[in-house]
């Protein structure tokens, strides 16, 4: 492959983390394979992107299972991993896109992409301090939020694994639209500190110090009004039995790396459920462009307004990383959302 | 009390059903007393209203406990039964109702009540053949049906409970709002029956006759859209595996009469609902002004263009037979909504 003085250098050959094997089991670094392929020149429509972020998500694992219950096809033995990325176009034969547009895309954990320019979302480089804030659980956050839990003015939210990826986002969107008492649950003590000390949780509590229900009963005395879920099983019962008259709930839990966990199958006290009129909302969401631009829009203005921290680990070291940043989100070692440097 | 040629006659005493003690384990003819009490004469702005009709609901067993957890203060020992009545206006000292008007009211199982104006609210007595069609569960199902699940056209709906108060009415509700294919579920073979021959379920099938996700799946392959429950356990299951995407619960059961049952804490599947993005609106109503004038507008239209059958059981024979049919209610020795005949 050739370049000129207009267009940035192309390496010839370039990795991808490919799926090994499927998943039946725990996961190991096994699973993953790291290729070298050629990087092709793009035909007429195309766009050749070099990848400069890609995101993490727990979700991944499930995806590494053959019988995956996602409503997304599961990877294929030899393809690649991932499904959340921004790069910027290095090669164009497609007057929508020019060589140092800032794109997001959905092509995996590969160094360079060569696809259809429609595959491709340009996004503006200018909103956010880095690129790598284009990848988050926000959407998701956002959306079960502000749209199913419609959270506002003088709302007392609790939110169940808050120091995760959508966790993290969901607190402060709660408090940026006026909630009144946002409380948070989380698995440490550093968490825990976390949540309060960095992300403005009014108080958050370890679900490991006693009963859910007695811990958060103590902290919200008069009830919530809102619940969003990132866990289920015991911190799901909690929340019903806390809940005040009309709460509403945004049930995104259970879900993520959590296929054949225990928090899938709580009970649901449907006497409590139907005298206080719950509205229970489970939702899975895979990022309309409207929930994306929801999110996109609210984020950015609250940043600039100094209203809100974006909490993410940047995993430096290219794609390399990759495989290990997954292990250690599924182990608990990371705060907020993951992404991992390829490249920019 | 005297009587002139422009008044009906009123008795000097009259007769009422009073909660003779709390109920703590089975309910028995014991826990009800009947009492002869005075006839008092109208004070300004009261009005006497002679008792027509009275409502049965299974809720009243609920409130005969002392610890009731519905949101309604619980019978007193000594006070009356009972909270859904018509009557016809016999005294009045208010200008707002005349003599004659009928008139809906919560005052219990008395055969007159004396009370102000303002606790009585005035029907349209043209409405309906009779006026025992103002005491349903009407209210609650078409709230649940029209408002929280939303079924209507082309909508495969699944209706537990279908043969009782809130269900016979609700799968009909969901037929005349265009549902392709309504499916109900009973207790026994007649009910199963009465149904289909009846009330227009397009199918159904007895609980009891094998798995209940078995049965539903065969009836709805595609599929259900929407799910009515009034029973909550293994029925609740069933319908979260068989959910379509997007389906919508109204969930009213396991409420009336099953306090301490085995319906009241079935098990969320998390992972179906979430990746389903089912609706769950658990709810209780008691029957807001709004409430009973959307049904009351929709029935009469669907009964005038005979689309609608009115299930109703009316116990002839006055106060005497209203523990009675509590009971047999109860029981599950009746079908659809349940009225006792007071007078007229």
């Amino acid at each position: 492959m050739t370049t000129d003085a207009s267009t940035p250098p192309v390496p010839q050959t370039a990795r991808e983390v490919r799926l090994a094997r499927h998943l039946d089991g725990a996961i190991t670094p096994g699973h993953f394979e790291i290729a070298e392929v050629p990087v092709r020149e793009p035909g007429p429509g195309e766009v050749l992107v070099r990848t400069d972020h890609v995101f993490v998500a727990a979700a991944y694992q499930d995806l590494m299972r053959p019988d995956c219950p996602l409503p997304v096809p599961p990877y294929q033995v030899g393809g690649r991993i991932g499904g959340g990325e921004v790069g910027t176009v290095v090669r164009s034969a497609d007057p929508s896109l020019a060589v140092g547009d800032l794109v997001q895309m959905m092509a995996g954990w590969g160094e360079y992409t060569t696809a259809p320019a429609a595959s491709f979302h340009r996004l503006d480089a200018t909103l956010f301090p880095s690129s790598s804030y284009y990848l988050s659980q926000g959407p998701t956050a956002y959306y079960g939020m502000a749209t199913l839990a419609r959270a506002g003015e003088g709302d007392v939210v609790f939110v169940s694994g808050a120091a995760g990826g959508v966790g993290s986002l969901a607190g402060q969107i709660a408090k940026c639209r006026g909630a009144a008492r946002v409380i948070g649950s989380a698995g440490s003590k550093e968490k825990v500190a976390y949540l309060v000390d960095e992300l403005g949780y009014d108080a958050a509590f370890d679900y490991h110090d006693g009963p859910v229900v007695d811990q958060l009963r103590k902290l919200a005395p008069d009830g919530i009004n809102v619940f969003f879920d990132n866990v289920g099983g015991e911190q799901f019962e909690a929340a019903v039995q806390v809940a005040a008259p009309h709460a509403r709930f945004a049930l995104c839990g259970a879900l993520s790396g959590q296929i054949g966990g225990t928090g899938g199958h709580p009970r649901l006290d449907l006497m409590t459920a139907i005298t206080r009129h719950l509205e229970l909302r489970p939702y899975a969401t895979y990022h309309t462009p409207e929930q994306v631009q929801a999110w996109t829009e609210h984020v950015a203005r609250w940043l600039s307004e100094g209203r809100f921290v974006f909490p993410q680990t940047v995993v430096e070291g290219g794609i390399e990383q990759a495989p290990g940043a997954l292990l250690d989100l599924l182990a608990g070692r990371h705060r907020g959302n993951i992404t991992v440097r390829f490249s920019g």
